[in-house]
């Protein structure tokens, strides 16, 4: 049986002007890749409502799980959880166990300001998804999971999430290092890519100290035709 | 007017199983930025032709400029040339004038075996993008600029193309640091952001030695607005 499939949602302005260099889609790829969930897609997009909606509404329909991070905190331009809800054509409204949470931060209720409530509007029938750096919850609706931007919240949300994905069976590799330029072994490496149709065969070139190198990598589920075709790779 | 817009396309398997973290894309982010063209969506996608042509089609339909990442060199797994000629329904050969490029990087002309001449196979009508790096060229067709994965390689190329573009008014940023939680100051920075409905404000959260902090940041191509707003945020 294929994998379940997968796709991320970076939603954030900053990452599009290069302020930040988004690292949650590539702490995603690594956890879905060791329990055989196949990530397939990552999306960027802008903080701009029709972007998001279109976004989420064609991955959901695409793939067996969607990942979002950015946007649900409590300022202005935080607009996932709304986006998300219309995507959905469901309701948001402010929840009471979210706000109970929430509310486990602030000794003194005023600081439960009207902003900070922002992040206790979850759309109807939504599961929250556990935040232990910073309270504020994430959360599931569908297929859809909905986490924090931050990488230190959106690793703590994703630890949460694991444990309740059913993964598929996880895609062993061998990497074996070639200081040779691809060109020299791209001939070699073809046929025996061809010999091993149903073995996925990647050859990532590099430079180092101005010479030119390739990390060829060999996927499979299968663990003994990994160790035969690695055995391959390590003659070329 | 408004800027010319943008979209970044990632190939490759390698991003997407978590083992290589794609920095190209933020690359070509500030490189955008920095002249007025507005990167409004970054994809990744696997090597898989079906993905790539869709993508690229999707993409190039969308936006005024399309860069590409990934998939030109001389391995098997190599099929981005082959899937953007397909996407724009042209033919592909081997090019006399890549062909000659590719010759330079050897002495001696057995070198440039069966695979490396996969990487001089260009689509009819594209023009060629310089490769200072390792002389294997990219190409541009249309609005679709196609570009090699490593990260060296990559930005020299974009390097190469960035001259020839034309950009609009470049979107000027301030950042004001706040060392307070986001909750605290989100009240105050929605009020700011109302005043100024033509600037985009964002607050991007951060965790420092377990504080938690916000950097605010206002954008606008007006320098003299973004004084204004500056200001004001510095109050907050």
């Amino acid at each position: 049986m294929a994998n379940p499939t997968a796709a991320m949602l970076v939603i954030g302005d900053e990452i599009l002007s290069g302020r930040t260099q988004d690292t949650n889609s590539n702490h995603l790829a690594k956890n879905l890749t060791e329990i055989g969930i196949d990530l397939q897609e990552i999306r960027v997009v802008a903080d701009d409502p029709a972007q998001i909606v279109n976004a989420v509404n064609a991955l959901r329909g695409s793939f067996d799980h969607v990942f979002t991070s950015g946007g649900i905190g409590p300022t202005h331009d935080d607009i996932t959880a709304d986006c998300i809800a219309k995507a959905f054509g469901i309701g948001i409204d402010i929840r009471e166990d979210a706000r109970a949470i929430l509310a486990t931060n602030y000794t003194n209720p005023a600081d439960l300001n009207g902003m900070r409530l922002r992040m206790a509007r979850i759309p109807d029938g939504a599961s929250l998804i556990d935040n232990p750096v910073s309270k504020a919850p994430g959360f599931q609706i569908e297929n859809v999971y909905v986490m924090a931007g931050v990488p230190t919240v959106f690793k703590a949300m994703l630890a949460s999430v694991m444990p309740k994905l059913t993964g598929g069976t996880p895609l062993l590799s061998v990497s074996v290092r070639v200081d040779q330029p691809e060109g020299n072994i791209a001939g070699p490496l073809a046929k025996i890519a061809a010999q091993h149709p149903d073995v996925g065969i990647g050859s990532y070139p590099f430079i180092q100290d101005g010479r030119f190198g390739s990390n060829l990598v060999a996927r499979s589920t299968d663990k003994a035709l990994l160790d035969i075709v690695a055995a391959k790779l390590g003659t070329i």
